[in-house]
């Protein structure tokens, strides 16, 4: 397979400019997962499944899957996949880029008539990304067995039931109590991804390995203060729930920071959503809400910084005029991926004649679900600036493209592995 | 008038009931101006005008009036007024008790046939809270020609123009360049008001009598950073705009502290409204925006806040990694109350036989901006520990009846002054 394949590119080029269409129109480039625009997505894959020849179906966890059977009689199977959901105001790559790719490797085998000792079966995996049920990753904990019933039946900020947004996709939320049945034929789990960080873009390194993927922490805080008219509580009798959570936020910052520092390996924390009561200009804010969310390579700091911080919310809660919760709602441990794996996509990157980097992710990514119960690992392509999860991300195609060949050199290499 | 009048106390107490009714159901008690709510509760208000026998109007600046013309042929008029909109979950008397009493009053002089030497004018004042257009006291500030072209062309969130909802609830935009011709004929303009604050409660007085009402200003923050993923951006390399934000409102916090503490005069400042884009828990916030609200009485304090504050972002978007932006949006001067309107009205709660105490507002009023062109004076009754613009906002019937029977031994007061 030929990355500089004309036919390839623009395939990579147009299916992307497809899924780009497909957003809320006044707030680029949203597709929440079980939105709209989520569906009309969806519809549109499975009719670029039947148009490669893949036969179409959909798993109890909801993931939607395009299969390309080998001729050879076999249950075992390389899944190739990623996700087309995305992050309010997201882009057009993270995920998006990986299906495509998967897409394009299908296309290939079918064109050639490449017969592979394996089936082969793209995957959009269900909502990837942080939803508003405080979850990620929802198709690919399902496929491990990993959604609780107490994930399950969390409610979003519209009542909506998480178990009954899997079943109306086609899912069957009852049969998530253990791992999904295809979990035992899986020779390799393979997603291709933007970096989403400038490593590769400021190393002009074509193809990033990934070894690890950092554990990924989430916690609720509630501030509870009193809501008062802004003009007649006197400011030392104010238990204002937004100065609370600010001082929060600060702390936050200055505690990831410094332990970022002092600690050698990936370590970042963020507090991205905060929702304030009643939040008009004349009421003081009697009530916060924030999610934290917190990845970090090293389980030392990330104990460090969960102890440091439930100490100065004790200490916030002694002396400050508001009462503050804060509870864990989703955690991913950190990962490696399969060693094997890892080696086989270097050869495969070097086989192409691509420059490649051994590196760890910074993002959570399907991938590190699956490495728990399958072999699994992933590439990166660069993406400018670093920019994801906002409008401005951008990778070029022909870097896609790469990626692209370095995926199906991958199935090569498996191939003759399970031949021999 | 006896306060105690059995008829009166259920009469006050049903008519605050039938308008708590009046709510959103999922967020008591919500009658933001202009929403279905409002418009049902206008309707309500004109049912009641109308049983009351006044004489129901709308004028140019979309306030609902009904009018009880006094048997003599005269243009002059005492108005008693107050307002039914509320913040969002706000209280169930901020505006709506004073609208009560002023029913309450009419009901009195209608029943007992009493023949005053001037016409009294109920008044629902158009939209006395801050909405989202960024002002507040529409109906007030149109009667005195205060809404500036600027103002009236502004849009709110949903893209709706203040001019259109005047115009569509019955009022003419067009005449709102200068003072309607009512302001001419005004003897005096009267307000009952929950106190909103823990004066009398504290000190166990009936009736506080306004002197005056600070000045409020109201100022947009925008803050400009960079959205990215919350995974992959390190944290020396963020320009987080939520964490900019939190030390704008922690040093606003702070400001406002000290200067109430250095000025013997009312002061108080606070962030009461906030919006984080795009508030997902996976994106570093790009850009906030804030609403600022200051209410000072002394003009020095006022001006001491701003420049300090102005000099505290200047040396941020010097040293920080986000862009901030601040400008007044509003502003409404100090004003102090009718003089003789204030004698009269401590003469007349003497009269009453209640306690009863001169104090300043905390809160702006609809009668802060009638005070620049007519005589106006308000009256303040206890509240529950001074909570208000929250559901918690609670008053006593029978305080509010010492304060209705106030209003109408001012207007005897009034009358005799007016006959002589």
């Amino acid at each position: 397979m030929n990355f500089s394949d004309k036919s390839n590119i623009s395939f990579i080029k147009q299916k992307i400019e497809d899924l780009e269409k497909l957003t809320d129109q006044d707030k680029p480039y949203t597709r929440i997962v079980f939105s709209e625009k989520f569906y009309e997505a969806r519809s549109w894959l499975e009719n670029e499944y039947q148009r490669l020849g893949l036969s179409v179906s959909t798993d109890e966890a909801g993931n939607l899957i395009g299969t390309l059977n080998s001729k050879t009689n076999t249950d075992k199977v390389v899944i190739i996949g990623s996700h087309i959901d995305t992050v309010p105001s997201g882009g057009r790559y993270d995920g998006i880029a990986g299906v495509v790719a998967a897409l394009c490797v299908a296309k290939h085998i079918k064109e050639n008539d490449i017969n592979l000792p394996f089936n082969i079966a793209v995957y959009d995996y269900l909502g990837e990304e942080l939803n508003d049920w405080g979850i990620s990753c929802i198709g690919t904990r399902g496929m491990i067995g990993a959604l609780t019933p107490e994930i399950l039946s969390r409610s979003n900020s519209s009542g909506e039931i998480l178990r009954d947004e899997i079943n109306r996709i086609g899912g069957n939320s009852e049969s998530l109590t253990k791992p999904l049945p295809v979990i035992e034929n899986i020779l390799a789990c393979l997603e291709l991804h933007i970096e989403q960080g400038k490593v590769l873009e400021q190393k002009k390194i074509d193809i990033g390995i990934v070894r690890s993927i950092p554990s990924i922490s989430r916690f609720n805080v509630e501030v509870n203060g009193q809501a008062g008219h802004s003009g007649t509580i006197l400011m030392d009798q104010r238990a204002d729930a937004l100065v609370t959570s600010s001082e929060i936020i600060t702390y936050v910052n200055k505690l990831a920071l410094r332990l970022s520092k002092e600690s050698n390996q990936h370590f970042v924390s963020t507090i991205g959503k905060i929702n304030v009561h009643p939040n008009a200009a004349a009421i003081i804010p009697g009530k916060v809400e924030m999610t934290i969310d917190l990845r970090a390579s090293s389980k030392n700091s990330r104990e460090q910084y969960i102890n440091e911080l439930e100490k100065q919310i004790q200490i916030m809660n002694q002396i400050g005029p508001c009462k503050i919760k804060m509870n864990n709602i989703a955690f991913a441990p950190y990962v490696e991926m399969d060693k094997e794996l890892v080696k086989l996509f270097k050869i495969s990157a070097d086989a192409c004649g691509f420059t490649n980097h051994i590196m760890d992710s910074g993002a959570g990514h399907d991938t590190a679900q699956l490495s728990r119960v399958a072999p699994a690992s992933m590439i990166f392509v660069p993406c400018k600036d670093g920019l994801s999860h906002c409008p401005e991300e951008f990778a070029e195609i022909i870097d896609i493209s790469k990626g692209t060949a370095v995926l199906f050199k991958m199935l090569e290499k498996l191939a003759r592995l399970n031949r021999n």
